[in-house]
């Protein structure tokens, strides 16, 4: 007799898409009822997405567009101004995060596949900051190019996030798909996360400066692509998940100047079978704090803080791809002390908590979604 | 739409009660295919089990009853010698474990529901320890036993662990059901772990000896219900399983006077409706290492060392009553950092690896059975 494995939580649902607020799914959970509501259709993979207020949000299409989109869910039209993006496979446009003072300097920083020429197919994860004025950029300057360029059109990173105190924006990057071993270098930028400050300048504090044949905007080393990031609100660390291989996705809590493993250390398989690392603790290279195994193809994650959810107050909230799922992680200090799993029927690329306390989840196809996660006796 | 609560892991299996290793079930886990095979069967609620060597067994039934399963399966008659026991309700016999020099002493310790006076159902959880010699236990002698003696037949905890050093002799004990408030105090034994030596007295390191008022064989307090006990291999820190209510079973690192919460802080709800405690971190009180939540009743626990599952090592493997599973958690130092689940049909109550590695349950039933896992490819 054999088993099947099946994943922790709930059934899944086969979410329809409806219009706002008016016919919600709702998915049962230990703590609260959660309505599934969608906010906006019709964006093309959308990537990232930040609150401008009043509802309004400004979101990435992988496809190379950036839009403003209304609280009725109304989209915009392109913004204009941005840089050439070579859109292939898992790169084009990726996230945008608003300057710590964008009320006062109305600046966005967003990340991107920066072709070596233009077409050509061997590009870097790039980060660039321009001035959003209506509904076009000004002033775009390029604050990080990922070194080495890279073909292949896989594992990006891309995620962008600034400290607690708006000081430093971390950029989580990959191994580009078939540099692994360069993961283990910090010779280049392959595999790791950056630490720069908001003009691209380097922190003298960065655990790397004083190394020599080291790159300076190194924060930490071994990551395979790093898909999702948020400060800890009560300790004010970055969190970071990554893709593992078929399994071992994981959540790491990145500090300065360690080796996260890869691809030494991974509970991963190669695709297509074999196994890839040894799976266990290695003198100078850390565990994870959780993993996914097998692979929910980890994307987005939040830390919930908010009026909605009361009783999640801190959780990590992590969503998946192949499992299309926000995974909730009670945690206590840097450990996770529970999950439990909110089973959806889209890919999920990112999720945001609005300063309300509602969750947006972004989904990750052609004619992708906003959703909106909200008490389902509120709405 | 609404999703039913499930599981993580692995479809039930309806096992059947077959021959050893004739025709063995088989879980297909991540790491290994696991074989469950039929030891022995015909106990009475067995609840605690020994190793005695060359596959002999010495095993509990909680109506009152221990005896000696040989390799083959074949029960012996019950050992004469044992003290009046209260077979009430969660109570009668209960954890059996050898003295660390029981080769040369030939001594054992053992729990059981201890009467005020013959009959009554007013009870202590007592510790003896007795010489076995063939079938019958000589010189018996009472090295513990809970103070105050209550009635209500439930929670009396009973599970039994020596340290790594074989110096302590450790005691897990419950609220007896009705005294959740004296959980929180140390002048009595109500809701606590036990530290002392074999003989019965206290060590004088203990958290509480200086403490007025305070009984000094406490070693931490706050549990409700400790089910399961066991010692990490690479640290040599006992850890504990202990119930909650409906939700809110709790994995714990019990550390030297330290406050697990209970009945302040847990996530669970009382039977029957009703939240219990906050579920949120109070200054003083501990959060568990990991918690089931909703309850799967957990009740033994093991690390798993040995041959036999060689991607298991130091794991936690944790067994459900109701949830009739064995939980195995992946472990970094304090942190449970991946759950897998082994769903299996029937109630267990004890887990215990043997010196080969290979693990063994015991299933909660009036005809209850001794289960092995084995890996599925060598049997």
């Amino acid at each position: 007799m054999k088993a099947l494995p099946r994943t922790l939580g709930f059934a899944a649902l086969g979410l329809t898409t409806l219009a706002m607020s008016a016919n919600a799914d709702t998915i049962e959970t230990r703590w609260a009822n959660v309505a599934v509501e969608t906010v906006a259709e019709g964006l093309e993979h959308p990537w990232g997405i930040a609150f401008l207020g009043n509802g309004r949000m400004l979101v990435t299409e992988r496809a190379g567009h950036m839009r403003i989109v209304e609280a009725d869910g109304t989209l915009g039209e392109p913004i204009s101004g941005l840089p050439e993006i070579k859109v292939m496979r898992q790169g084009g446009l990726m996230d945008v995060t608003l300057s710590p003072n964008y009320s006062s300097d109305r600046t966005i920083y967003f990340s991107y596949s920066e072709p070596e020429s233009a077409g050509s197919e061997v590009t870097s994860t790039a980060v660039a900051r321009a001035r959003l004025d209506g509904n076009a950029l000004h002033d775009v300057e390029v604050i990080f190019s990922q070194y080495p360029k890279e073909d292949g059109g896989r594992h990006y990173g891309g995620r962008l996030k600034f400290s607690a105190d708006g000081e430093y924006l971390f950029i989580g990057l990959g191994d580009r798909g078939h540099r692994e071993d360069d993961s283990q270098l910090v010779s280049n930028h392959t595999g790791t996360l950056i630490r720069i400050y908001p003009d691209g300048s380097v922190p003298s504090d960065n655990p790397f400066v004083d190394q020599d044949g080291a790159l300076p905007e190194i924060w930490s080393y071994g990551h395979r692509n790093i898909q999702g990031m948020d400060i800890q609100p009560s300790t004010g660390h970055l969190w970071a998940v990554e893709h593992g291989p078929q399994g071992g996705d994981e959540l790491n809590r990145p500090e300065a100047g360690l080796n996260y493993g890869w691809p030494v250390i991974t509970h991963g398989e190669q695709y297509g079978g074999g196994q890839v690392g040894i799976g266990f603790k290695q003198e100078g290279m850390e565990l994870p704090v959780w993993h996914w195994t097998p692979s929910i193809a980890v994307s987005g994650m939040a830390f919930y803080q908010g009026n909605q959810f009361p009783a999640w107050q801190g959780n990590v909230l992590a969503t998946g791809l192949r499992g299309t799922q926000v995974a909730r992680l009670e945690v206590d200090g840097d450990r996770v002390i529970h999950q439990e799993v909110m089973e959806l029927s889209d890919r999920i690329r990112e999720i945001k908590v609005d300063s309300d306390g509602y969750i947006y989840l972004l989904t990750d196809h052609p004619n992708g979604k906003i959703l909106r996660l909200a008490p389902a006796n509120a709405s």
